[in-house]
């Protein structure tokens, strides 16, 4: 299982302030922080990039990538800026996503199918919204599958995301149990080893201040880990659910199960 | 998510002691410390009963029915134990267990039979030895719910222990990971929601002392969960495994998610 980090976000203000002002170090630093916490690869969130898209995401990702070798992944929902930041990027970065949603499957699909690279594929609907249960989400992913057909992406360029809210939200726990049930059912319902991605954030996000937060996001991540998780996009300065991370993928993918692994010893 | 605690033991020379003595006290403290950290049921690991095995389990199932509410399981090797603890207890307890081995098959099947009691089912060769890997757990399942029928136990009375070993052990891993795909495939192959149980304890033991044994053990129990395990056999003294269950059964088992539950604020 891949923890990828989702720390380089553009609405956090010290990541804002140098992007505004072209200053490379505040996000060199936050890279290297991820990566010495056990990243594995970087999700550059870039939000809107409204300004000025092209320049924005290409100095976003020519500094992530003078920071470290991890593999990227693209973050942002303006297609100008994916197609400048895949352009930009030294080696082939991960397309952070495509959706029904008629302009992404129109210029992001499109991208990914072009440059042959990995893509996120969110379970959302065509409006954008979250889906109401495991059953909408499976037609998603089967509506997706057939568009990256259609478009000439090779299906094993997927990587689905099948949406997870906040368990604040009404219906929230349902919500993450068909999370886990999607997950299981992918690879029999699309016939082959679909990668599948989660943003474990989102669970905990809005949870109270007295809530046990570090429980519920390891405790989810294990269960997403045993339906077949293979990559986890997560806050990696949470060292409690990076530590369970470890442990997952000792228990579910190591030949030998070893303690030093879990402390990052062994294994990064 | 049943959690069961595995405290109670008399290999723990505090309640050797206090067996010897037939001194109710150290073992009602137990038990009462047991409840308090959050057992919803309590095994009683009687050991051989070697010198009275009629009058020591028949003192340990009174005392602890007098400390407790809570589901008792008789948990020892000894059939004649068995069948006195099953008699002296004030309501049905769970039977903990049989396998394959031909003595346990024909004293201890015959008695949750004829009481109509839950049964727990090791899923061990015929010489009592650990299987090697998922499918000889399986067929050892196959050959336990035959055995059941053929004696007239009601299959769902059956709560089967797919027994898993020590991370230490060679193979560990792979058995960890025998035992997650034995428990998402018994309702599957026995064609009923069939029970399941595990001792967690076991994953840890002999673990060094340096290892992160809490990090281990929280995934592996969430993993568990996901792979739809039934009821949990461990150390409830470890509040951080605890906290864990707690989650996963609020994740996977509650209708809202309730923060102050990890607690065990609203649900025991």
């Amino acid at each position: 299982m891949i923890r990828v980090a989702d720390n380089l976000q553009v609405v956090n203000p010290a990541i804002a302030g140098a992007l505004e002002r072209r200053d490379p170090e505040p996000i060199r630093a936050c890279v290297k922080r991820c990566e010495a916490a056990g990243a594995q690869a970087i999700d550059i969130n870039a939000g809107p990039c409204r300004r000025d898209p092209e320049g924005e995401i290409t100095f976003l990702v020519r500094t992530v990538e003078s920071a470290t070798r991890l593999p990227l992944l693209i973050d942002t929902a303006t297609p100008r800026a994916m197609a400048a930041g895949l352009h930009a990027a030294e080696n082939k970065p991960i397309l952070n996503g495509v959706s029904l949603e008629p302009r992404k499957l129109e210029t992001i699909l499109p991208l990914a199918a072009d440059a042959d690279v990995d893509l996120v594929a969110y379970l959302l609907g065509p409006d954008g919204h979250v889906l109401a249960d495991a059953d909408q989400r499976l037609a998603a992913a089967v509506a997706l599958y057939n568009a990256a057909v259609d478009r000439g992406l090779d299906p094993n360029r997927l990587i689905i995301d099948p949406v997870l809210v906040p368990l604040t939200w009404q219906g929230g726990t349902a919500h993450a149990r068909a999370v886990l049930t999607v997950m299981q059912a992918l690879p029999d319902l699309l016939g082959f080893p679909v990668r599948t991605i989660a943003g474990l954030s989102n669970l905990t996000s809005g949870a109270p201040a007295t809530a046990d937060r570090g429980v519920a996001e390891s405790a989810y991540l294990a269960m997403l880990a045993a339906a077949g998780l293979h990559m986890v996009l997560m806050n990696v300065l949470r060292q409690e659910s990076v530590k369970t991370a470890r442990a997952c993928t000792a228990l579910r993918d190591g030949h030998v199960f070893s303690w030093a692994e879990l402390g990052g010893g062994l294994v990064k």
